[in-house]
């Protein structure tokens, strides 16, 4: 087949994706790592241990402690982590040390969720072109400054900001037109919010969020109700 | 500790929870297959092998006969498994072979996306209930149908529809306070869209949807700009 479609975290560990030998699913969790180190800085902790950590992601500390091995040596036996020193390091691994150029295509109520998020800028990303093919919605502001404009405008955008990620928030039957669209223009990696799988390159990394994947891995543990 | 938190599908492979024996991963890749399969239904294909499967997915074959083998016998060797039965048969083990109710906090851009979503109701879930605390949203509707209601009626909704999913789409600030009024009124399974880890008693189920980390994910496998 012509497409590698990487359609969801479930899948990653079934992917074989390795790069410099550390599997996939390791490097899935290293973003969860760094967003509790995060939150603990922000709390004004200076230190962590494997077990604290663990332990605010439900998940063992030897895990934690094996998937930080494949990048070196963060913490001295029994001291536990420094948890601004680990940040910075799992920053740089991950390369949001810097601040990406992300491109937003669908400007209804999720794309305006997504410009308005002031969650982005202080852990890498940063929205620089907002798009929709709807006449009433061009020429509107999302958020305060973000002007959105019509789908011909995104290779421009790519190419000035270059820009290698994108976001698709669009309806499920727009979404691989979209897709195309975003890949001819150069972009590598997307984050689909459509519940579809999309056709891409070998070349092209797309990521899906989709709640209703995740509501049903839940009712198998519920009980159903007897009655509504 | 008395929080279990399910922080991100890539850590579930490593909470060891079981039922019957199946690993949560396995049941996690269960509503991709459905949804898979649903597609191919929809595009009138009555047979389809594991290979095919795989490669819509990107994942083996033998991971999907192996998943699937845990709960019966769907194929004969080299015939494929039929589309629709094979669907009926994820519905009833996942339980999405009824409408769950759920109630959605937070009514902002991300509750009117969620709200206006029409992708729920055919794969197992109905919003019943939309509870914000902005006094200028209360009593306006999201979609067409649904009305705004103060968190203060969660309770009775959740009595009266027997809820037991709920969806977070608060600010982070606000959404600890807001799980505590969802599990007080008896919810079991959070689906959180503000970027922190919820501190929830035991028998409470979380996930969480958070787009930098698919981000982070992604940037790993990208190369730096050298400028922007």
């Amino acid at each position: 087949m012509n497409s590698r479609t990487v359609t969801q975290d479930h899948l990653d560990e079934t992917l074989d994706e390795h790069k410099n030998g550390i599997p996939d699913i390791v490097i899935g969790r290293l973003p969860v790592y760094l967003r509790t180190l995060k939150l603990l800085a922000a709390e004004g902790q200076e230190v962590a241990s494997s077990q604290e950590l663990g332990e605010r992601l439900g998940i063992s500390s030897a895990q934690i402690r094996k998937d930080l091995s494949h990048f070196g040596e963060f913490g001295k036996q029994g001291t536990g982590y420094n948890v601004a020193y680990l940040c910075k390091q799992l920053e740089k691994i991950l390369k949001v040390d810097t601040v990406w150029p992300v491109v937003l295509v669908g400007a209804g109520y999720l794309g305006h969720a997504l410009a308005a998020y002031n969650g982005f800028e202080n852990r890498g990303f940063r929205i620089v072109g907002v798009f929709d093919n709807d006449p009433n919605k061009i020429g509107n502001k999302v958020g305060d400054t973000i002007l959105i404009e019509p789908l011909s405008n995104i290779p421009l955008t790519v190419r000035r900001h270059k820009v290698q990620i994108a976001i698709i928030a669009v309806p499920a039957e727009a979404a691989q037109g979209v897709s195309d669209v975003l890949v001819e223009a150069g972009i590598k990696s997307i984050l689909c919010y459509a519940p579809l799988t999309l056709n891409l390159p070998n070349h092209v990394r797309v990521e899906y969020i989709d709640p209703v994947i995740h509501f049903q891995h839940m009712t198998f543990y519920l009980e159903k109700n007897t009655s509504e």
